[in-house]
């Protein structure tokens, strides 16, 4: 029987978030690798697995493709404990799904993205935006996090994992979370969650803005 | 017994999701508006209810309260036809409810917003970039209903329910939606369905934006 395999880019904590699951799930599956600045999610066989042309993509073994990160975790997670399954209980992994797409992603990640790939300049206006966002999302957080232990019905889920991949990267998009000391709290209850790793890797050369080359290189 | 309470702001097509699944469901609720821009979700009391303070918030009849829009209807869909339950389609569901928070929202509905109270100048960087998603997501749409009738597994759902709320306001956003014939012919399908209403609301004069009266007035 073959095996489901997963379209991933080392360096995207949206694809790192399928691989943390599918590790803490005990599965097994091929990985290829995406050099989504190289134009690899360009081409016409990628095409066809992800019209959106987004990583990652989990080709399941009967040849259906599942795009949208948090989707494929859910796909995953069913019927495991890393999803609930009382009905107001799956309604919050919902809606913390969709607020780590809304919101995390874009304030953390996205600032985490442009400032480190030459993108942003620290000081500018797009900067400042968005790190008033992510300030925003970590106040969130830490309010939510006062009186539980973990985001949706007091244990360890997919709607944890999917917000850790890329709020716990807060540092390398130079925020300082020091303040939010809830939110440190449940980084490592996070991290201390059995079969947990972080193979999240650096941006590679190659995604930062070769701005100072092509100019005068 | 008690029924369950929404509170929402007519205006907007989050609350208006949840309005049209509480029809076409066939369920009865109490419904108390809430004046976003009066300040209603500003007061001690809407804090408790959501500390994120956005519209709708579902509180059930056991007093717990639901927010995020797509996760209500989640709550409300699970178990029956708006809600299929085979494992891909879920996940495909899942994918769209976020699509629609993370894109077609904050370009569509976000667009909208800001033109028609005043909040952007038609032809401003911020609208030009708002338009440009927002024809990206029209886009998409088409591309992806080029080979089906809705967008998970051939039935209406709460994936075109959701999407539905701020795609069919793509005109009043000032969006030419002409080319998108796919994407006309399944705003119709949608509107179609049995039990379907439209009760979405133009925003009310305190929506808009007070410039000329708080300098000038």
């Amino acid at each position: 029987m073959s095996l489901p395999t997963l379209y991933d880019y080392a360096a995207s904590a949206n694809c790192f978030k399928v691989r943390l699951l599918l590790a803490q799930l005990g599965l097994e599956y091929e990985r290829v690798a995406v050099d989504i600045f190289d134009g690899d999610t360009l081409t016409d066989e990628f095409g066809r697995l992800n019209p959106f042309r987004s990583t990652p993509v989990l080709l399941l073994a009967d040849g259906r493709p599942l795009v949208e990160s948090n989707a494929i975790l859910w796909y995953l997670a069913r019927g495991t404990a890393y999803l609930p399954d009382d009905p107001v209980s799956e309604a919050e992994v919902v809606r913390w799904l969709i607020y780590e797409q809304a919101d995390v992603m874009p304030a953390i990640g996205g600032l985490r993205f442009r400032l480190v790939t030459g993108r942003f300049a620290a000081d500018s206006l797009e900067a400042q935006a968005r790190r008033r966002h992510a300030y925003e999302v970590l106040g969130a957080l830490e309010t939510h996090l006062a009186t539980r232990q973990f985001l949706v019905s007091d244990r360890y889920t997919i709607a944890d994992l999917s917000v850790f991949a890329y709020a716990h990267t807060a540092p390398e998009a130079g925020l300082d979370t020091s303040p939010y000391t809830r939110f440190h709290a449940w980084l490592a209850r996070v991290a201390e969650q059995p079969g947990f790793l972080d193979d999240l890797e650096p941006y590679p050369p190659n995604a930062s803005l070769q701005v100072g080359r092509s100019i005068y290189g």
